[in-house]
């Protein structure tokens, strides 16, 4: 039986509106038997007061630019979000909640952007949602930069993050919040849920930090002491948070005392309630201790009435579309060049454009490292494309990433190269987020080596597949004296397998154009570079040829006589290593054929036709990378059983000495392959 | 000709001495063409200060238990370090020096620990050496602790940390400078480089924490503004750490204002000084400027003698070995246990110990996941080996590291288990540390997703050689619901890349022991766990089966008639998988062999007659394994041109479902094991 309730206060409507949050998700971890109660009962309020009083977005309109964004970096309570989504209006039916992490759902165990409407990044690895917040503010401040005109804001809007203990104690929060303080991201706001649990129980053993000092040696403002459990404290407080947006004086933290699992019995204030179902008994103890007479899952009216924004949404989109006819009318261009942004494409000709620049490329046949050819291909794109923003993490002239009147972006001014400082793992993760934001194509750089402090962020773009391009320079011992903690040995391979990661390396200044091309054409998924730090010659290539790079492996060198006794696969710089053999056997009357493979993912996808005409079953093949061996022999050995291979590479750390020596001494050598070869062939 | 001069004040010598470190530098890069004059010419002074008067250290002992540690966190200034260790004493003649960042120099880019004495751990990947440097002082502690007896401090030194604003940038100096100050380490002191300039040029751009601030909201003592090319005001701020360090009231930063490149008249205070040679004629004008009218290398004799360290070293040494003998007096079985400890060798009888637990667990043959299987080996080794030393990321109820007695390590209590809070790249360092330290086999633990956030760290454990177990629970989709942020699907085959690191994948109990056995075991370098969150049932063995199992790779179930017409090849919860697909063939009457392959470096590192008798060419293989497969086809699809293969695996990211259903989506299921094998067999 359904309950009618008397018209509530505003104050007892708040508190409601709180339970229901608590509720939903108690009920759906009690349903799913798996979750995390103990943050949505703990930062029901804050949701409360945010979503209820200041979020401005639109339920029906999940992809409206000038939306505040929100991000749940504490992710795990996936929950919270859901409920609010679904009692605000978006596409989120109750029946979804009840299917929390069921399969196929839209309400996995933590948020999955392009799972679920209105959540704005996919969270849980802790840290990395603020990180990508940090990302979305510098969009926001940078599309505005670009096509605000005075008294036409049509970029202007916040964005928000609840974070907890987790996210605080994760060295990336150092790296975004440090980031955001020296950018002065006033438009951003943090929501800390000071709890002082984690996992292991009460932080007091491993997390003694001043938080609010911390935070202010970063240039944040921070609002200290606001009871969370107070709809009208956190108000307070966020209404001081954006009146310092207003006058632009930095980012927030807003710094909010909470108890975990608020209202359960004998588990709020406990380790106890993160990451567990409360259980039969609690959850009907927790329903008579806050008052909450409602089945799973029924929410009264007057809370659904409450918490639904669409009206109020449709209202400010409606807002915002007036204003934006009026810059329209004003300048029309403007507006069209910003619709084009937002919406990810690429201007009307650019894929003509690209297949220009790569045509120049070829003509000119330089010889320079890939890495300057990257920078190249950046200039080049830079001109095309204005949404391309750069960076690098303190690496800009060994990356090579700036283009000349790039500009650098500073809190006070709007650049497009960003000097990220030494930020691996920060820039990776808020290069996500600007990309999720939308009106940017951004690319950042750090050594290859590095790319491990970056990893997960990485894999994030992957998992959200956005058009992030990483720029990975000095990619083997080919770098030289800097030695072992800077060769990167391993990584190539390694980053081979996230899956929907494109991972190039290519040759030379052709296919390092190519590469670019096809990373930023592409629209799903993100795209790694690996790049020489040494000079490599362009290779003569056919106009069928250089269209073939993009398929990611191609017939760089037919056999001399059209029928290949070997097949030589290589990549980056062992490509010129290849062809060097390909002559020695050429010598001996053994007719090979050099495939450059430069993005072997690109090449997984190419029909059998293409795969068997490139790498024709039967034929030996010695693949060689200056890298880990093991994953070539996918390519080299064929399931098929009658084709022989050998993998030349390095199967330990590099050293420090020049890199011509580095070459000879880890067998790097037209010779070793060549012989490798001459073994096949012989049986 | 060599220049006579007077006898110099102490002032004049300090000076005299600065200028000495820094021409060694320039002088040695010059002759390189490569490397990084600009911090050894920073902090020069503060070299002198810290090594002419406080470090406590003997040249002729880089072993002794006793020293302090020292550790250059920003590494690129390796030249440094190299011109102090020749010229106190050390075994590093000035040959060396002339031959730094040649091919097998002991003078590398970077500095290499275990290939100079004196350096005490391999630093260039900032922040990390600030990391080893919380790992060491941990360390110091615990043992002091362990080992001390009142009036007899045998273990009493204390860790000096150089670090410059790139260390500080990097996100892992928040998880290190708040861990060492929630844990009071109060022996540990950071002098940094404050230079404001890091590659990318000034760091006003991009770096604009208030430090001093920020370390004290960790607990830190901040010493502020010291004059960093003054060597009395360095030394005042010593020894003003120094006392904080007796009065154990937490770990100590020295700021010193310094100027990179100090006495180039051209580049000082750039960023070009960093990383490139001044080039001969601003080398001139530096030595014009200094005043050093010395040819390069040429070191003063009384320059030479004020730093030579040997003698101190040798008188402090002989004190310490005084000491000990009366402590071993007192308590000769506590000195005998610090003695084995420090030297790193396990008790006498423990291999002994290890096959007893392994036939133990065998004989038990519990159904229980590797997770729960380690928390019980670890309980075992725990009671053989008091150097164990545990810990985990805020997930010890996940990861199930602690054990029945273990206590807790916190700043004021000596136990055994660490919760270092939501921080594995800290953890991981931190582990390299106190490994390089000496007296502990350390491992810590989190989800194996998130090996990522830590994995430069667990590649520096291998580069290192170090003894450090990385314990990674929730190995694939078996951990279910959290979904794909959760769930590792390319980490396994990613982390076997790593040159030297030894990754396990048990597939019961009895593996999950002898892959701990091994770890514990081995001298040589680091071991990676990943476990699983899911039960299962341990395998039936023979004796032999179960010695095999430190092979890597072995025949777990024999084809039913002895001649196998296909191969499974499998790893942890895929080999009851393959077990089940086994019987399945077996019902058709083709007999499979199943092997379980539980790390593939130990497999690789076997005999020819080893793989072969296990991996019969050939014959037909499937691998099976909860993860990207690609590294699978170097085991299947044989090298040999006849033998064929396939492998059954996971392209892609994985969802949030019950782990059960996730099995089935994924096609991780007996029968399409069953069927790859009868489809090779069919041919």
């Amino acid at each position: 039986m359904r309950l009618e309730s008397p018209a509530l206060d505003p104050a007892a409507l708040d508190a409601q509106c709180a339970n229901a949050l608590r509720f939903l998700a108690i009920d759906a971890v009690e349903q799913a038997n798996s979750g995390h109660p103990g943050m949505p009962m703990g930062m029901a309020e804050i949701a409360v007061a945010l979503w209820r009083r200041h979020l401005r977005h639109d339920p029906a309109d999940p992809q409206w630019p000038d939306r505040d964004r929100f991000v749940l970096s504490n992710g795990h309570g996936s929950m919270l979000l859901y409920a609010l989504l679904h009692l605000t209006g978006y596409d989120l039916p109750l029946d979804e909640l009840k299917r929390f992490r069921q399969l196929h759902s839209k309400t996995p165990g933590h948020p999955e952007h392009g799972l679920t409407p209105g959540v704005e990044t996919t969270t849980g690895p802790l840290g990395q949602g603020l990180t990508n917040a940090v990302g979305m503010a510098l969009a926001e401040k940078l599309l505005a930069h670009t096509f605000n005109r005075p008294g036409h804001d049509i970029v202007d809007h916040r964005t928000w993050v609840f974070l907890g203990d987790g996210c605080l104690m994760e060295g990336v929060s150092h790296e975004a919040a440090s980031f955001a303080g020296v950018q002065r991201l006033s438009k951003l706001v943090a929501l800390w849920d000071d709890n002082r649990i984690s996992i292991d129980g009460d932080v007091g053993g491993w997390f003694g930090d001043d938080t609010p000092q911390r935070f202010r040696a970063y240039g944040w403002n921070v609002i200290e002491g606001v009871e969370g459990h107070e709809v009208e404290a956190v108000d307070r407080a966020i209404r001081e948070a954006l009146a310092n947006a207003e006058n632009d004086v930095g980012p927030t933290l807003i710094c909010c005392r909470t108890t975990i699992g608020h209202g359960s019995p004998a588990r709020a204030g406990t380790a106890a309630v993160h990451g567990a179902p409360l259980g039969r008994d609690e959850v009907a103890a927790t329903r008579a201790a806050l008052g909450w007479p409602h089945a799973p899952f029924d929410v009264p009216a007057e809370v659904r009435a409450a918490f639904d924004a669409r009206d109020a949404g449709a209202a400010r989109r409606c807002e915002w579309n007036a204003r934006f006819a009026a810059y329209r009318s004003q300048w029309p261009d403007a507006a069209k060049e910003f619709e084009r942004r937002v919406a990810g494409d690429l201007p009307a000709d650019f894929a003509e454009q690209a297949d220009a620049f790569l045509a120049e490329v070829q003509g000119e046949r330089p010889n320079v490292a890939t890495r300057k050819a990257s920078q190249q291909a950046i200039g080049r794109l830079a001109q095309a494309l204005p949404e391309l923003l750069g960076g690098s993490a303190d690496l800009t002239h060994s990356n090579l990433t700036d283009w000349p009147g790039c500009g650098a972006v500073r809190a006070d001014a709007g650049g497009r190269h960003i000097n990220w400082g030494v930020r691996e793992f920060g820039m990776a993760a808020a290069l996500n987020g600007v990309a999720l934001h939308g009106g940017f194509v951004p690319f950042g750089a750090t050594f290859l080596v590095f790319s491990d402090y970056a990893r997960n962020a990485i894999r994030m773009s992957a998992l959200l597949r956005q058009r992030v391009v990483h720029v990975m320079t000095h990619d083997s011992i080919g770098l030289g004296e800097d030695g072992p903690t800077h060769q990167p040995v391993e990584h190539i391979p390694s980053l081979r397998l996230i899956p929907g990661l494109d991972v190039w390396r290519p040759c030379d200044a052709a296919e390092t154009q190519a590469a670019w091309n096809a990373a930023v054409m592409r629209t799903d998924g993100p795209s790694l570079l690996a790049l020489s730090r040494q000079n490599l010659p362009t290779q003569a290539r056919s106009a069928g040829q250089l269209a073939a790079i993009a398929r990611g492996g191609y017939v760089l060198a037919e056999a001399g006589n059209g029928k290949p006794a070997v097949v030589l696969i290589a990549t980056g710089s062992e490509v010129e290593l290849a062809m060097a053999a390909r002559a020695r056997l050429a010598d001996d009357g053994i007719h090979a054929r050099v495939v450059s493979m430069p993005c072997t993912s690109r090449f997984d996808a190419q029909d059998a036709d293409w795969r068997d005409a490139v790498l024709p079953p039967g034929v030996p093949r010695v693949a060689v990378e200056a890298a880990r061996p093991d994953g070539w022999w996918k390519y080299v050995a064929g399931r098929d059983g009658r084709t022989r291979g050998e993998v030349v590479g390095i199967e330990r750390f590099g050293e420090s000495a020049p890199a011509a020596e580095l070459a000879a001494l880890f067998g790097l050598t037209p010779e070793r392959v060549a012989d490798a070869a001459r073994r096949l062939i012989a049986g």
